[in-house]
């Protein structure tokens, strides 16, 4: 190496890509050990996720997407807990320096900081021979002691989600091409639309305040609705009876499970919904479904919050519970 | 998986191994989706460095000791910047939940926790296929616009180090089995202190307040003093001519260099030292080092700051230049 080139591959690699993204003053152009978050008078919400090639995203997903992803479960996490996004670091595990995998990467993660308005305070790039792993750190702000928590679900509260639930898992379905694939094989814009469901997850940061005002209980739905309700519902003491029917499904879903190609298991258990399930006491339901409106985020009420301490339960149309084989994604 | 079992292998390792180590109350027992961080009216700051087996820790470290490089590198990042700690979150991937692994990671992380009062807010574990790999995010407080940058060393000031430099770069030499190990083959407890210090780093927190109080400008040196006081220049605008002599070095470290083991340039190029390396204006140097004598932390003068945008020199007992083979440890 010329002994007069100071800078390293590391240093040229972030300066390269990472340093265009980090235009908040206390990032510093990347150029110093640690970035400064001003929290200005709120706490500062943390949240970390990561995700691994080969477990949360496929070898062969763009690298635009997979930016995306890597951010945007983070800032799913922030908007179910009512923070507004303040700025993230990034640790990227990378088999090598590779320019044609680096430059849409990081314009996928520019385009996201601009439109979720996080922007990027530091980060480290570490080589790995292993898979891919991007890990996220993010940061939100809410006014001191406002962060909407998992335990404070009582009984009589609605139970919402936004969005619609399974889609993601039908477009892993696809990627990995089981039955899904086979049975959208003439239609080739929904299978697009479930993939890119599974590939770039909607946070919904749009309704944090409304969530923040409203929910006595949040999180987001990471590792399948099942899974993450009877989380919600363990740390806040009570259960939760759902309407299989009402949970809402977009079209093709719909159409999916109406032709019994796939049962409520998948679309419950799947994961990578990114949606929001909250609980909302009876007598606010009404002006925090009015406050989504405005949003522009679709809510949609599931059931009640029952007391009692056993796992939710799914009823059918009938009334009747519906055994689920396994309730989440569990990594161990 | 029994319907009644709500807790995912993931949450119970979790609730085994780390929640009994996150005490603040900001981080809800890792029961929730994020952690609150309180700036109590100063700067929040934030370093991330993760560590990667086969890159900066080996397969066969004790586990103890790879927790605690990974909290430790971070603690170091805050040291440097005259931050006090104030928490840290931690992403794990790993290739399996193992038990024999996974109690003394956590024991080695927790003792590190009360030894450095860096409570833990929160964390994600994965699973990978590859190498175990440990980001950390840290973070600590210093007053408002109070963190010590890379930027504002200038002309004279006395360029100081904290510790000794290079021992770590051969402890890791003496594990790969090296010429090193080779030389202190009948010394059991010097080849001891010198692999504790590449799997143990000290981190200098002791000194962040005398650092924040006097330095105008710092960094850690963990990728080799003569790579990291060139990024420190370059950031700064400066050079820096070195005396190659007053470089603190451990006894062993000097032995080996005496008998011509090891060169000037595997100490101040090895890697993995991380002590703090800054820059103190000359009227301010008497009062420092009284100040750091205060804390126990060793600090050495070991050159000064100059006029000049070329790299940082590094001169012999003759005032020559020594040739430097190359800078620092570069991933890429």
């Amino acid at each position: 190496m010329d002994r007069r080139e100071s800078t390293s591959g590391e240093d040229s690699l972030i300066a390269r890509y990472f340093r265009p993204l980090a235009t908040d003053p206390g990032a510093f152009d990347l150029g110093d050990d640690a970035a400064v978050l001003k929290a200005l008078g709120d706490d500062i919400v943390v949240t970390t996720d990561a995700i691994v090639e080969g477990v949360h995203f496929l070898s062969d997903d763009p690298p635009e997407t997979i930016a995306r992803k890597a951010l945007r479960v983070n800032l799913s996490d922030l908007a179910a807990k009512g923070a507004t996004p303040a700025g993230f670091v990034l640790t990227l595990a990378l088999r090598s320096a590779d320019d044609g995998w680096l430059a849409p990467f990081a314009r996928g993660l520019g385009e996201d900081i601009g439109l979720f308005g996080c922007s990027m305070l530091g980060g480290d790039t570490v080589s790995t021979p292993g898979p891919l792993m991007i890990s996220i750190t993010a940061f939100g702000r809410v006014p001191a002691g406002k962060m909407v928590r998992r335990c404070g679900a009582k009984p009589g509260d609605r139970v919402v989600v936004t969005g619609t639930i399974g889609d993601a898992a039908l477009g892993l379905g696809i990627l990995k091409g089981g039955a899904v694939a086979t049975a959208l094989a003439d239609d080739a814009a929904a299978k697009e639309m479930l993939i890119r469901r599974y590939r770039v997850p909607q946070p919904r940061n749009a309704l944090a305040k409304v969530v923040r005002d409203h929910a006595s209980a949040a999180m987001d739905v990471s590792d399948g609705l099942a899974g993450d309700l009877a989380k919600l519902c363990a740390a806040s003491g009570v259960s939760a009876a759902i309407d299989a029917q009402s949970i809402p499904l977009s079209t093709t879903a719909a159409a999916l499970f109406a032709r019994g190609v796939v049962g409520v298991g998948v679309l419950v258990s799947g994961g990578d919904d990114y949606e929001i399930l909250c609980t909302i006491p009876e007598a606010s339901f009404e002006v925090f479904a009015q406050d989504a409106g405005l949003t522009g985020v679709a809510v949609t009420s599931v059931g009640t919050v029952i007391a009692d301490t056993s796992p939710p339960r799914f009823l059918d149309g009938q009334g009747r519970e519906i055994a689920l084989p396994h309730l989440s994604y569990s990594h161990f």
